[in-house]
């Protein structure tokens, strides 16, 4: 027997990292729900054909695929495994004559943005639009796995589709804030418009430089300015373009001065002006709190299917990519046969939020205790006693476990220092007697004799 | 393009179904947690030899196998794909000398207990013992799809490992019972010993018969005594034993009574006796409430790794096979490595309890609110204000929306209406300019204009 093992790129949760985590999901889900969104949930496998040809030819290779059990007329990949070990040639003869479709015709979510528009396809009928879902779910991709990659990973989406209005943006900017602000993460919502990118490629001379410039400028914080005028150049762009992405590359200041000078570079461009009335319509509705709104023109996104406006979450004080992302779209169904259904969508990176409220040692205290209350074993009858005395706290909200066997005082007390258990409850043959308990703070060491009468209105 | 559709055996879960399930799943999660229980999560796929050889030969049939991406040298499934519709013989060239490893190394979790026992082996070093652990998660199995079975479906354990102690048993019975009745399911708890199914075996000559005979019982419920005895029969029982399984299988009356009739049928027999004393430990043991824990002496289980006290629930009052159950094993991690490892563990049906709880109208109304407020939207500088206003009432944990757009009042009151929003806040051009604005409740009718300054101190 071999000894067992996880598959590469996926991870076992225990219990603390399990309420680290849920503390991040929960605080999401409530502000989700704050702003009249509602949940959805998709199931892990989606049909191959809803799924391939969504994510680029790169995205495809990345996709799970299940194997169809039962591979045709009595013949299953179970017998061929069996056999496959005896004779290499069986395993053959399974597959021969199959075509892909008889191999594998589901797979696991790639995302949450494709089942979602799937399920607005399926479903468009009975739905009332605008409609604003989230969904917070794993997803899968067949990545290498590396330091903070994983190939098992939860997604948390919010989506209105169905509505233009700008004020969708608005909300969601506040729920970014009202998020981060609840988390104590200190942060900056960086916003565009890709009506700005579109308008840099206007002034380049042609809006077909559009998606050349979007992809250059996409990475300059990993490999800045030179770099990135050396790919324009490689690109196709002339001097006189990549001295103009420059000048817009170079824009800086606070939010009036970028808009100030984005002006100048651009002035009488309809494009830039129609970006930036959405720029402006959105910091119109600065979010209460920490959160700080940044316009930031080198933002690009790299995906194609945003048009409007765009986000970029950034933890001040922790070293770390963008911890949440989003934009505006045009058309989330099309694919699926029911068009024009614009819409704007915002995600959060939980790992990665996971890992700045660790860095920055953010997580409550309350979300890390376990079990509140251990009483100790110390006889029949006194476990007895225990068990009722449990119910009423039980009864009363705290959590509490009875030791299992009666053993030696020292045993108990490790059991409860080992899972940090912060209060012991002691019953021995004079307590029960005298119908008193004694209860014991392991953090503070303070001990004190009552009635178990009075044990569940302490407070622990 | 196709129109898009779910595999076979699955299911969208939309936002009031999520809410119930989510009651459901929380109620459970939260008694858990009341009794000393912490989460685990592990992943969606598990490494084959995980997996297979543990659920029997119908088993291994039914586990999701995930396709290995890139098969081999240069030769990817995907590529494969692409030139099957071209030609059949490319893609079969691809497959061609491989054997069942480059085809499939992973798959998905056919249940929860084989990847919590493959991480305790994991990690046995590490934890502390006992070791008590809940886990709700989905699991896949590519079961024939029919009412009421699907193959993704969520699974929902508690288990102790690494104590004998019965109080464990005590312990998930009253867990049963508080859970069942947070929820409003009036329950029979049924427990029997397997010890006792021992004894029977041992009265009727032979513990070689014990399995014949648990299987046998098992089908007492679907198939009727009559046919019992036919299997019984076929098993190669003679009539003397099957007569004393039959006088078995016709006690009756309370507790008391039942365990008079069995210590008349088995007097003198050890197995018995200590099958016996289990099950009175955990009657000493009663829940609280209106659960009722009956002894059952024709449960059986059909898992063979149940070796004490077993447990099945039956919903009173709602035509549904068992909504859970569980029970004792003696070795969880053997398979794995790690020998000596006794626990006891119980499982919740929740799609079988969410039917039962549907059909005995047991939700709470509040589970199935989403959205609280709905802001009618009648200009740009009315909008800005009840943007505001729906910060301050999102802030006291009100959800609200503000509709998207300046449209007439019917279709906004459509609108709420479809969403089954209830409350509406109107602020139109005359109460923007008197600081007032107009609450309605949808459902009593109820209408007042109030200062907006009142607006966060209502009840909604």
């Amino acid at each position: 027997m071999s000894k067992p093992s996880l598959p590469q790129g996926t991870r076992d949760f225990s219990a603390n990292v399990v309420r680290k985590r849920n503390y991040i999901f929960n605080t999401i889900r409530t502000v989700f729900e704050l702003y009249g969104f509602q949940p959805l949930e998709t199931p892990a496998m989606e049909n191959m054909e809803t799924l391939m040809g969504k994510y680029g030819e790169e995205g495809d290779k990345l996709i799970f695929k299940i194997l169809n059990n039962g591979l045709g007329d009595g013949e299953t990949i179970e017998k061929a495994q069996a056999k496959a070990s005896k004779s290499r040639t069986e395993f053959e003869k399974v597959l021969e004559g199959k075509n892909t479709k008889d191999i594998t015709e589901r797979a696991l979510r790639y995302d949450l943005t494709i089942p979602f528009a799937r399920y607005v396809a399926m479903n468009h009928g009975q739905l009332t639009f605008p409609f604003k879902r989230y969904q917070i779910q794993p997803v899968w991709r067949a990545d290498r796995p590396q330091r903070g990659r994983y190939r098992e990973f939860y997604q948390c989406d919010a989506d209105i589709v169905g509505s233009k209005t700008l004020l969708n943006e608005a909300e969601l900017t506040n729920i970014y804030a009202q998020v981060f602000n609840k988390l104590g993460i200190p942060v900056e919502i960086r916003i565009n418009s890709r009506k700005i990118l579109a308008a840099l490629a206007e002034l380049c001379g042609g809006s077909d430089k559009m998606i050349d410039i979007t992809i250059a400028i996409d990475k300059l914080d990993k490999i800045g300015l030179d770099k990135v005028k050396e790919e324009l150049a490689n690109r196709g762009l002339n001097a006189e373009q990549v001295s103009i992405i420059e000048q817009y590359l170079s824009i800086n200041g606070n939010n009036t001065e970028k808009i100030n000078q984005l002006q100048q570079l651009a002035k009488d461009n309809a494009t830039a002006a129609a970006g930036l009335a959405e720029i402006s319509f959105v910091l119109n509705y600065q979010p209460e709190g920490t959160a700080e709104v940044c316009i930031d023109f080198t933002l690009a996104r790299g995906l194609n299917y945003y048009t409007g406006i765009i986000f970029e979450i950034k933890a001040k004080g922790a070293n770390m990519g963008s911890i949440g992302g989003g934009g505006r779209y045009d058309d989330l169904t099309g694919l699926f046969g029911v068009p024009n259904l614009p819409g704007v969508g915002i995600s959060f990176g939980v790992d990665r939020i996971y890992d700045v409220m660790e860095e920055l040692k953010l997580f409550p205290d309350e979300v890390q205790s376990g079990t509140q209350v251990l009483f100790f074993n110390l006889g029949d009858a006194e476990c007895a006693r225990a068990f009722t005395l449990a119910q009423q706290l039980r009864a009363n909200g705290i959590s509490c476990e009875i030791f299992h066997e009666q053993m030696k005082f020292d045993k108990q007390f490790k059991y409860a220092e080992k899972k940090d258990i912060r209060n012991i409850v002691i019953i021995g043959s004079k307590e029960l007697e005298e119908g008193t308990c004694t209860v014991k703070n392991l953090q503070s060491g303070e001990q004190k004799t009552i009635a178990q009468t009075e044990l569940p209105s302490q407070a622990f």
